[in-house]
Parts: C-alpha cells; structure tokens; sequence
C-alpha cells in the first residue's frame, strides 16, 4: 500500500493550498445565526471535545459563565445540571468553523467575525476580542464586569464594526498580516501593528457612519487600538479559513489544526481527517506577571495556536523581537527557534515573510513525520492562565510530541 | 588652556539635555505666523545658507517654484533676479528653528508643524509632508499639479489637523518615536509604525469635528497614512528640538546639527555656536528606482539627517530591518553598520531603543573626536535626489570627515 500513496505530492498540494488561501473578513453576525449547526443551546469551547465531567478548572468555569451569559441556566449549578444532562450541547470550535481563544466560549447571541477564504470558498469564524483587562471569559472568569462587556460587544462594538466592514466590501486580512511581519508582530502574541493597519483601514468608514453617536465609535476605536491585541482574532479565523482549506487531502501528513483544552494538547493531520491526536498538556517557558509563577499556571484551553499551524507566531518569531518584553527571552534564542521550526515543515511561506532572515518566507506547514524524526516539536507563543482565572504570564509552549506520536500510529493504520 | 575645559563634562550635559528632551506637537500654524524672523519675502531652505548665485539645480529651481507659489515673483526670471536682489531673502531652515526635508523649502503662507521641547522650552518647526507623489517641491519641481497639493495641504489638510492636534492638547511624540521603534521604523527612512499611531491619537479628535466635510476628514485621513511617510515630518522637528536643548554648552564636542545644500554637507558643534563647519557631498550607497543609477544622483540639499543627530534613522537601522527593501542592504549590513555608530558617540539612548539589541538604547551624541579618532563618520537614511528633480531612490549616505576635521580646527581655535 504504501508505495501508493503520494506523500510528497498531498503534502504540497496541503501547503500549496494554504499558500494559495485569501482571507478576507466579510462582514460581523451574531452567531446563532451565521454559523451552521449553532443551536440557541449550543456553547462552543476550545481544543478536543470531551464529556461535561472532563472539563475542570477555567475551562468548566468558562463553560458556566457562557450559559449563564446566555441565559440558558440562572446559576452555576443549574448550568452544571444542564451541560451534564446535554440540555446545553458543548461543541468543539473546530467543528463549527471557529477558533477559541484560551477557553474559546462562543454562544449563540455572540457576535463573530466572518472570515472567508476568497479562493476556496470556505468560511470561518472568531468571536471578539474582550477588551484590556485580566477578567475574562475566555480567561474562565465571569461576572459583572465581564458580562457587561460582552454586552458592550454584541450592542455597541459589533453593529458599528459590521457596518464599516460590509461597507468596506470587507478587508483582505493577507495584505495586512505580511505588513504586520514587517512591523514586528508574529500575530500571535503581538498584533500591534496589524490592529493599527485594520483600524486605519476602517477609519473612513467610521466616517460614514454619521448616524452613530459619536461617544459610540470612540468606543469601538477604543477597543480596536486600546492594548492592540483586537487583531489576534482576526489572525486567528485568518489561519483557521488558510487551514481548512489544506484539511483532507488522502496520504498528506501536514498538520492542519492544533487545540487545546484544559487537559490536553490536540492535532489534526489532513489525510486523517477529522480525528484528533491527543498528549498531554504543553511544557512551558513564560514570564510571569508580578506575584505569579510556574505553580500558578492553569491551562485551560486555547486555539490561537492555529497562527502556528500556518507559519506565523513562534514560526515568526523573528519578525517580533520587541516579543521578548512581553514573554521573555532573548533575540538569539527567538532566531534559533524559528530557524529550528524550518526543519518541520513542508516548506517557506510565499507571503508571509521575515525582515531579519532577508525576507525568507516563514516555515510553513508542520509534517509530522518531520516533527518525530528530528525530535523538534512545533514552539508555540502563548499567553497563559492562572488558577485563580485571567492570564498570569505569556512564553514559549511546546506542542508534546506524544500528539505526533499518535498521528503516526493512525497514518500506518489507515495508509499501510 | 585645554586642561580648563571639562570636555567630558560639556558632553555629558549635551546627552543629558538630548535625553530629558520631551517633544511635543502643540500646534499647525503660519509659517509667517508663528516662526520668528519670518517675514512675507523670505523664503528657507536646506544647509549652510549660500549667496544666490551658489544655488544651482534642484535647490535653486526648488527656491524658485517657492517664489512663484507664494506669489512673490510671476516668472522664473523675476524670482531670479528678486533672489539675486535680495528682494526675496534666502534664510537656512535651522537659524528659524525649522529642519527642511530634501531642498527643505519654507515661504510664509505654509502650515507647519509647532513642536515644543517641553523640558526645556524651545520650540521648532517642520512644514508638511507633500504627498504620495515624486513629484514635490522640495525635490526641486514646481508645476500645477505641485501648486495643487501644496495648497490643498494649506486649505485642507492643516486646518484638520491644526483643530484636531490643539483639541488632543498636543501630542507627545516620544512615546510616539519609542513604540515605532519596537515596530520596524527607524524615523528617518521609515516612518510607517509612527504615522500609524499618531493617526490613531488624532482619529478621536477628527470625529469631534461634525462640522468638517466627510470628504475632507478623509482627504487627511488618506495623507496621514496612504504611504506612511507623513510622521517623518515630525520625526525632524521632535529631532530638532531635542538637538536644539543641547546647543551652546561651553567645551561640548557633540555634534547638534547636520545638514545638506547642493553643494556641501555642513555640521555644527555644540560648543562652538553656530558655526557651519563644511564638507563635500556625501558618499553614497544606493538602491535607485527602476531606471536609474548613480549617474543620475542631483543632490538639492536635506536636513532629515537631523534624526541621525539625535540616535535615529541610521543609528537605529537594526530597528528597522524592512528598510533593507528599500534601500538595498541586508540585515547583517545593518546590524553592523548600527554597532559601528557606538564607538562615535557619547551615550546611549535612554528612551530610544532597539528590540534585536535586547534594547540597548541607540548611539546617541556624535562627539567629533570621536568620528575623527575611529575614522568612522555617522551613516545616514536617505532619500535620494535626481538631476531631473524628483525622488530616484534611497539607500545610505556618509558624513565628509572634513566637516570634522574643520571643527576640529575651530575648537582647538577657540579652546586651545
């Protein structure tokens, strides 16, 4: 069997296919009503999906906090009831098209960015970013304060951001991320310069809004420039729509989905479809906000990892030494880890390209062949949670090699 | 003599007074408005002032288009003779507390940037950026398309800005300067990060402008940010006002002005007032737009080296790896070159500083004797002139050793 399956060949059709992926935001809609299969008792929640018992920690308390935002349950243990008896189905993000950050909660009259990727037709999804504070729901915290600004959201931010992005004829998100490379983002832990671009971007389209009051879109421009991490999510259904479209091609070992959730670390590979491949929780090199450590961090799930997946964050570290204030280390060890993650992937990306190494394109598509004969597994820049909830830290997370590990059993099982 | 002075007192104040500098842009106004000196017929430019007669190609037909838009002459001739006259006087840029891009042309109906040093007081100066064109007055060509787009600056543009940057209470663009560095800008040859941010300060106070036409907002919108050069006027004038704090010290060896005519490069040191010690042209590394070469090089005059006096532009070149696109060069180049700047100046920057050098500050202070002791003399971004007017590419540019070595002979003549 095995002679007749193309590797070579599926695995650069996978990174052809990614290479060739336009990503364009279209438009923002709540998510009940855009995303297929999104049910009012549907809450999505980041990395492989589990039974309601499994989820722990932030993760579990996120999963409460979404229901209870939604008003599908009027307390925690109501909730708790609800998701065991399945009166609240929890979908996993990756299969409705999304992507979660950390514990990724997505419900019903959330709004979402649409991301269409313009040369394949396929579509994905991101919800928005919550604003410049630790107390997040994404961050397994919620109250009134969070829900409040989730409300923020959905009434304020999201019509206005709509507006401006369909009268736009919606924003080509390649262009600005290759910019962003060149302006010292990886686009996974730093999208400074990608949030300015995207906001400048829509400026003249704020500009003809007349009839919304201004105090209002103060506001969104608040939001979208504040710290300047509004653009991640748009990063992330960017790589999620380039991803996909590299997704089930028979006898390719491209990875085309990492996940986590709040016990595992997950892939997928795209000649094995939908399945994942599941080890434990990353290891970690981080810098820790004050008063916080190692023994604080609580993982909790998180998708944002699909930037890696496509060649940007740790696979563009080079591009982002300002990163090294935010998540430790130095210039040289951020150029070695990016150097070492050529040596995993298919190939160098065509638009994605990287100032220091002369413009060499990012490495680009993991093969996870490559990850288990070199031993090098794919560096992951990530923000990271505590247990008391919000984010304690951002560093460096590995990606276990026992997920490659399990790819390769599957592959000899299904292709000889 | 010698023994008396404290040299390395004198340069430390200098550096010291460069890095307490705070520039701020408080204001746009009338150049006849608010420039002391300034009265209707006179008309700046770039480097050591020169009688009329020593101006020849770009910087001559530069000071001519000025003469014929402000209105002070009807013909080339006309304006010709008025120069020759006196009747149109000839200031240099720096003795009004102006810096001039390229032929640096200033006549007093044009808006301009007010920039306060807020430690120390003193106040400059920059006019405004032209446009996305190559063809500008301040490269040497005057013609209805010239007169157009400097009038829709006058009419349009700094009225806009003027309300918007006066409502913000002004804008300190330190921070401004500090954070572009982090992203790519080195704020001479790039300015792409600044013009971002400061548009995104500005963006509230334009929407607080009802009255203003839509049309009109984006027609500023559109300058601010179409190619990313417009903050490299406030780049100059937050650079001149930080070099200007550091004039006139008694003994001081620190370089506090560079600057370009047609014919000559020219220094001044702080100690020795303001004095032009003059060189020859620069030597030049280029990278020419398609269809030209070093053949076609016009040198009309240029003052943006003022960034390079006070740490940045191509003393903070591996800030801004991208620019190797631009101006030819590689990254290791870069690096290299940026090292090299340390060993002639006096300190480092304490705002000012570069992510791939773990954010060592930037060489600030170029001490003379230094360039002369280690024959390294300062590298500078810039854009490159043609003999047909107009820009024809970018690339690096060296400081004469004999602007040096003449001030050399002057300290020595007045110090002993």
């Amino acid at each position: 069997m095995i002679a007749e399956i193309d590797v070579a060949g599926a695995n650069l059709t996978a990174l052809n296919r990614m290479l060739a992926s336009e990503p364009k935001v279209t438009s923002v809609s709540r998510a009940g009503d855009c995303i297929p299969g999104f049910t009012p008792n549907t809450i999505l929640t980041s990395g492989a999906p589990m039974a309601w018992p499994q989820y722990h920690g932030g993760q579990r308390a996120a999963l409460i906090g979404g229901a209870l935002y939604e008003g599908l349950a009027t307390s925690e243990e109501e909730a708790a009831e609800k998701f065991a008896s399945r009166d609240i189905v929890i979908g996993a993000c990756h299969d409705y098209g999304c992507v979660g950050s950390v514990a990724g909660i997505y419900t019903a009259s959330m709004p979402v960015f649409v991301v269409s990727n313009t040369t394949y037709g396929n579509v994905g999804y991101c919800n928005l970013y919550e604003g410049k504070t630790s107390r997040r729901l994404n961050y397994g915290l919620y109250d009134e304060g969070v829900k409040e600004r989730l409300d923020r959201l959905r009434d304020s931010v999201a019509p206005v951001l709509k507006r401006a992005i369909e009268n736009a004829g919606g924003i080509a998100l390649k262009p600005i991320v290759r910019r962003a490379l060149n302006m010292g983002d990886e686009l996974h832990s730093r999208n400074t310069a990608a949030s300015y671009i995207f906001t400048d971007q829509l400026m003249p389209h704020f500009l003809d809004l007349p009839d919304v009051p201004t105090a209002q879109l103060k506001q969104v421009l608040a939001l979208l420039t504040e710290d300047n991490y509004f653009f991640l999510r748009l990063s992330m259904a960017a790589a999620k729509v380039t991803a996909d479209a590299a997704r089930n091609i028979p006898g390719s070992t491209i990875v085309t989905a990492m996940a986590m959730n709040c016990r595992h670390f997950a892939i997928r590979v795209s000649g094995l479809g939908d399945t994942w491949f599941v080890g434990p929780e990353p290891t970690v090199e981080a810098k820790f906000f004050e008063g916080y450590s190692k023994e604080d961090i609580a993982w909790m799930g998180g998708e944002s990892v699909i930037t890696e997946t496509i060649g940007l964050g740790g696979f563009a570290q080079a591009a982002s030494f300002p990163l090294q204030d935010y998540q430790g280390g130095s210039p040289e060890r951020m150029i070695e880890i990016n150097l070492d993650m050529y040596k995993i992937t298919q190939g160098e990306n065509s638009d994605y390209r990287i100032p220091y190494f002369s413009f060499r394109g990012t490495p680009t598509g993991i093969d996870f062949r490559k990850v288990l004969s070199t031993g090098i597994t794919p560096v992951v820049d990530a923000g990271i949670g505590g247990k008391s909830g919000g984010q304690i830290g951002a560093g460096l997370i590995r990606v276990p090699i026992e997920c490659f590990q399990q790819a390769q059993f599957a592959f000899e099982a299904k292709y000889g």
